[in-house]
């Protein structure tokens, strides 16, 4: 059975303007490979609904799982999970678990729940809340989106809840073999090898060090003994690492 | 006139396995949000040319510009080029030009042009060279698309050939004012600020340090004068920095 697909959703006019740097994209990605998941796809769509609409829309139906980062805070601009349920056309309301979940950490905090953190707790009809350690306002799974913060700290703990619930495949198993060649120097051997192995994925990737060109060759794949095999015909081709 | 558009498409299994921490986009949008090109839409696809082609097509009727970075080299896994010459639905065939800039490269490196590196003169009918200082193998230009290298050192000298080239428009001016009260606490007053100036665009950003919740409120538009006078008065409801 293949593995199961999945695509991301990174929201947020910080991204694209340059002003941050995502992390959330590679933190997924290495979680996903180890899990039997393959990450198709990623965008990254500024804060607007109608493109929130559309891309989570067209992600959906055509992967397994979709993960978004980003728009879930308290404030204005914080506009994920309006846009997600207009997306399913369901109703979004303040839901009483969540404002309870709120209500106990500003309690303890001594801050009161004013309307902006209210919003929080607005999730979308027939969601399930994402448990939020690090400051309690919940992600949502709706279906096969999962809906969390754009904050690093709180994606990665959001994705540590959300992992153990999916169905995983077989995980990815990545071997690499660098060697002090150019690409253009070993990309005939290269092709032919990988035409001998279809169920694997062959790539190269050039670094230059002190001057010197070389390659690193991954041979990517979920059968630990047929990556194995590749790499030792790799290895007898091109030599020893 | 409102400022040019545009996407980027990052292409590579690399990224998506998480073997890599893409570096490309975040330069793209400093670059970008510098000139005046409004970032709008990114999108990371595999080394898969059904998966390039839908991408290319989709972003380049839609957005003034599309920068494509990676799965331009020697190797078998680099399909970028060929992809895009399907696209377009144009041929694609080793350009003299570009076999020159080669041929005399390798010629001063005592290397052969082999078939393997000649895939690298491969241009698509049409299209304009885009100069390569770090390596020699060009990447091009076909109408509204341009297609560059995936390793950062390469992609930055490329990107610094073509952004002469475009026509900009108003640099993004971005202002921040850092407070140390909770996104809730401010949610109110910065939603009524940014409702007085719809032409200006303001986020918050939440960060934590030493266990004391603050928040980035980030106030971006083309208008200094506009930027500044909106940027006093979040100042006056939030004090001095």
């Amino acid at each position: 059975m293949p593995n199961p697909t999945a695509a991301m959703l990174v929201i947020g006019d910080e991204i694209l303007s340059g002003r941050t740097r995502d992390a959330n994209m590679y933190h997924l990605a290495g979680l996903l490979t180890d899990a039997g998941i393959t990450l198709t796809e990623v965008r990254v769509v500024s804060d607007d609904t109608g493109a929130i609409i559309a891309a989570v829309n067209a992600l959906r139906g055509q992967y397994d799982h979709v993960f978004t980062s980003g728009g879930i805070g308290p404030t204005h601009d914080d506009i994920t999970a309006e846009a997600i349920a207009q997306a399913f056309g369901v109703p979004i309301t303040i839901r009483a678990d969540a404002r309870a979940l709120l209500q106990a950490h500003y309690d303890r905090a001594g801050l009161p729940l004013n309307e902006a953190r209210q919003r929080m707790a607005r999730i979308p009809d027939g969601a399930r809340l994402i448990d939020n350690p690090v400051s309690t306002a919940p992600g949502f799974t709706l279906q096969n989106v999962h809906v969390m913060a754009g904050v690093p700290a709180i994606f990665q703990a959001m994705m540590a809840s959300v992992l153990p619930t999916l169905t995983g495949g077989q995980p990815l198993i990545s071997q690499t073999l660098r060697v002090n060649r150019g690409e253009g120097d070993i990309a005939d051997a290269f092709a032919a090898l990988a035409a001998d192995y279809p169920d694997l994925s062959m790539g190269s990737y050039p670094f230059t060090q002190n001057g010197v060109y070389g390659t690193n060759l991954v041979i990517r794949g979920s059968d630990l003994a047929l990556v194995s095999a590749a790499m030792a015909r790799l290895t007898q081709v091109f030599g020893a690492p």
